[in-house]
């Protein structure tokens, strides 16, 4: 099953996508919303309608406002060792605040103060499907609503000001996710994760080639704060970003960011001049 | 003006401390919910009760759950010196998530996994008070709501795993705040924050020594995300943290975190053993 939150007029919907048709799950919000009540696999199966066109669908965040984004940094393993380094014995996380996210085909909005160094990070986000506290490893695929795509758009001068990367890691309307919640019954976490800016592939690689999966991460993660419905892991991204080569985003760059068996991410970098700098 | 989250029963209420009297400010649930309303200052001032005895107060965090709880690091300046650093450009700055909160007078709950080296951060924290959003220093105390106190209770095994903090800094009801919220007109952000420790002075600091003040950190962040009402932001520890003599907290240690014209935070560390290693 695939769901989506969509934009209708001053506010958005959850919904099952059946082919080339989005069917509104009334009457909840969002994808958030929905996962919040318990037995929403079976609400989103048994959902009738009203059907929109996926043609004219405007994908709002798959999940909008979740309590905890959290993101993990080396975690491909062909990456890491490609760069002579051990693999890590415990994920580095660092957050993202629910401001950053944006749709799957919004502009990623950069203030022109922040434009010097604008990154891509093509990722497989795991959405949690219920309240998850000290799950362990072999428990955490219960806790798994599904997953889907996103992109850890950094802006690097930020990120390598202090030892700290929060600040270049959560721009507001820089990081795209959806289109939409592949459940995880449908998905095999082994799949193909590709970014192409401008048409040139810069990232291609396997998710799964992650050190931590979903499942460790989960375990790993729920024994320091509780998961909540709704919650977004982001599992870290392959070689091949910009920063290796000090080659970046500018204005009118088209990122797209692609999992087969997930769905497609297609944004353009708008900068911004007219804001006063702080 | 002093504010408070009080618990009553299954819910919460905010309320404005009169001295020995706590007067009810009807129907906010809390001091967040309170705060987005605009005309707050003036509703909470006008408020006619219940009134409650203060002995009897049982304090939630003062603001419950932030969409966004931002925490700098190395932010006083005699400490930096005094460790032979150069001021900083820029502030560090990482997130703790909400379930991190507890009341003033909680137990800050420690599983045994986790109780190896817990340290101590008495803080000064800024609520916000309305939505900022690349806002100029010079603007910054308009959207102040007020000041309280926290302790960023840290698991310092945990931040150095890695690189990046966040998973030391997060874990569920370890970070005291409140008791109260004073109103930024009643407290000139210049005082002394004092940690104690089973009755030992840890930290005393004048929080009139912070590098990037409270109205300069408004202005830094607001640049990278919108602040809401009731956002917080931790201004950092000052110098005698337990991290420095591999001295920490254990079960039952008792925790104190104080600043003059704000208020006390009186919290004991209770370290379970009960709960499964992930």
């Amino acid at each position: 099953m695939k769901l989506a939150t969509l934009r209708q007029q001053d506010s958005t919907v959850a919904a099952r996508i059946d082919d080339d048709t989005a069917v509104v799950i009334s009457p909840y919000s969002s994808v958030s919303d929905l996962l919040r009540n318990p037995r929403w696999q079976s609400i989103a199966a048994g959902a009738e309608g009203p059907a929109i066109e996926v043609a004219d669908a405007d994908y709002a965040p798959v999940v909008p406002a979740p309590t905890k984004i959290i993101c993990v940094g080396l975690n491909y393993a062909n990456h890491i060792k490609e760069m002579g380094r051990a693999l890590p014995e415990y994920p580095t996380l660092f957050a993202k605040f629910p401001e950053a996210l944006i749709g799957a085909n919004d502009d990623i909005e950069v203030p022109s103060y922040a434009d010097q160094a604008v990154d891509w990070e093509g990722e497989l986000a795991v959405v949690i499907g219920r309240t998850a506290r000290q799950v362990s490893e072999s428990d955490a695929a219960d806790y798994i609503a599904g997953y889907t795509v996103a992109n850890d758009v950094s802006m690097r001068d930020y990120q390598n000001r202090t030892l700290q990367w929060l600040q270049g890691k959560t721009f507001e309307r820089t990081c795209p996710i959806g289109p939409v919640l592949v459940t995880a019954d449908e998905f095999a976490v082994e799949s193909t994760l590709t970014t192409t800016v401008d048409g040139e592939t810069k990232q291609s690689d396997s998710t799964g080639d992650l050190v931590f999966s979903p499942s460790a991460l989960v375990e790993y993660v729920s024994h320091i704060v509780t998961l909540q419905a709704g919650d977004v892991i982001l599992t870290g991204t392959p070689g091949g970003v910009g920063h290796a080569n000090h080659t970046y985003l500018s204005d009118g760059s088209a990122l797209v960011t692609s999992i087969d068996g997930v769905g497609t991410l297609c944004n353009t970098v708008r900068v911004h001049s007219d804001i006063p700098v702080g």
